[in-house]
């Protein structure tokens, strides 16, 4: 099958043979895939991974021995792979499996690709409302609603998100069903233009006031994103990491202990909210489209995904 | 009257002005002074204060003009000394008061002296159960404290106390009281030998299992302390700093988000609850006391307790 193929270069390639299933698996027709600041990550050498990249996806089930009735459905999927039988998988947190394989990031080839294979339990069908082009979505929405999962939103709280990249954007679009107190800190004018166009307030990075938000949600991944996060949240607030940084970094730790900091950092997230927000329009993420190329582009795909202020790029993989 | 002096170095004053109180002050005689490491952090350069040092103690009320009835009355004081007017004191967090002084710590003269003044508010009478030797402990295991009153204990959950000095051993003794599985990371023949007595189990920096602990408590203030508890802590589990760091620390954020973990920054806590378990004789915390030397004598205590291995050091003001 055609695939894009990660070996420290990425290429395009017609002979990845289409993934062997296991007992519970499906193989699914990937329609769409999007591209994510990981495989950005990945291809710049972060990680061990090798083979098709690629996470966020919708598609169709091609074959499915385990469960005929569900040929046909078309689903979206959860990435990570558990084994069942380690500590974490039996004290319910899969997620965590010691042992995971992930799509598209550790030993389990990807979505920028004709085919991918999951477990039948990672995969949940999509509602008819729900355009491909929505739901490609939810795996980085799913990650956005992890954070009402893990911290109960309030509507008095201020809060802030800072960064206004991909996956900032989809979080202030996900908090700002709560009524809180939003902003989200923004750099490029096409970033605060999508959120201005959303009803979200956006501020620079000037305008921040420390101590001043209750909850803060760092989202881009950097030192210094880190460090205006930490300047911003109240004595007693609490600091949500939701990006992965290069490396380890220096962090004020001993400011955390003082003013009594909660910092929680927060991954995957549930895929049932997250279709059920889609199909009732509460969440539009697909302003954040800019642009849609086949797979035999992929590479200028990614090229394209990792230009300054670029949102979303969509891989059409049919 | 005698105090110590901090002012670069620490000395021994007979000329320091007995302190002069504000409305709803009282003057306190201090019987008994405990040696904590950020006094001697506060020795070694960390911070700005430049005054009386000292800010575990117990005494007596010598003078109060607002409160004529607490005249004599046997004390123990919290620290933090709140504006009542800023945002976070009208918040209900007089502790994180953007303006607050800190008895020996910031702005205000402390414990190291005959006497000293706080708010009549921060000054909690010690039942007649309490022996001052016991009761000079208020403070620190108040801090201890402060565990259960921002995380749940649960009695079956798996608990690390990373650190077995001062701080490590009266949270210890706080966290055993929960029924939870505990252990503490001992390092030295004295700090394994007062745990063994009190019944808590201990282990060496070489036995810590990775990720197999559901809570652990950072009491060590070094880096190496600190990269200890994240490698002990489950994915989804709480990692409470109860320790100030020297400087800026390098923290691996990335596992932090990917392990979904909690980090809780952790003060100063509750003194009724501190007091009700002394009363009732529920933690005894002085085995935990190597020495007790007169004022005159302070500058030798804290060298003293600088000392490897060393535990709790008191000073007489009396």
């Amino acid at each position: 099958m055609k695939a894009l193929w990660l070996d420290g270069n990425l290429s395009l390639r017609d002979d990845v043979p289409v993934p062997s299933l296991q007992h519970g698996d499906a193989l699914v027709r990937v329609r769409i895939a999007g591209v994510c600041a990981t495989d950005l990550q990945l291809l710049r050498g972060y990680g061990t991974f090798r083979g098709v990249p690629g996470h966020e996806f919708v598609g169709e089930i091609a074959s499915a021995p385990d469960a005929p009735e569900r040929l046909g459905e078309r689903v979206v999927g959860e990435i990570n792979i558990a084994c069942g039988r380690c500590a974490q998988c039996r004290a319910g947190r899969p997620g965590h499996c010691a042992r995971r394989q992930v799509l598209g990031i550790r030993a389990h080839n990807g979505a920028f690709a004709e085919y991918l294979s999951l477990p039948l339990a990672n995969l949940h069908a999509v509602p008819a409302a729900i355009a491909d082009r929505a739901a490609v979505f939810a795996e980085p929405l799913a990650a956005a609603l992890q954070i009402p999962q893990q911290v109960a939103i309030r509507p008095g709280q201020r809060t802030l998100v800072v960064g206004a990249g991909r996956l900032g954007q989809l979080i202030a679009r996900v908090l700002r069903l709560s009524g809180c107190d939003l902003a989200v800190v923004a750099r490029h004018p096409r970033q605060r233009d999508l959120l201005t166009q959303a009803g979200i307030r956006w501020v620079g990075e000037d305008r921040v006031q420390q101590n001043g938000a209750d909850l803060v949600v760092e989202a881009t991944g950097s030192p210094s994103g880190f460090a205006m996060a930490q300047r911003a949240v109240r004595p007693c607030g609490v600091l949500l990491l939701k990006s992965t940084y290069a490396g380890r970094i220096e962090a004020d730790l001993s400011s955390l202990v003082v003013d009594e900091v909660t910092v929680i950092g927060s991954r995957c997230g549930p895929f049932a909210a997250t279709l059920r927000l889609l199909e009732q329009g509460l969440v539009d993420p697909t302003p954040l489209i800019d642009a849609c190329l086949p797979l035999s582009q992929g590479p200028a795909a990614l090229r394209r995904a990792a230009e300054p202020g670029v949102m979303k790029v969509l891989i059409d993989c049919r």
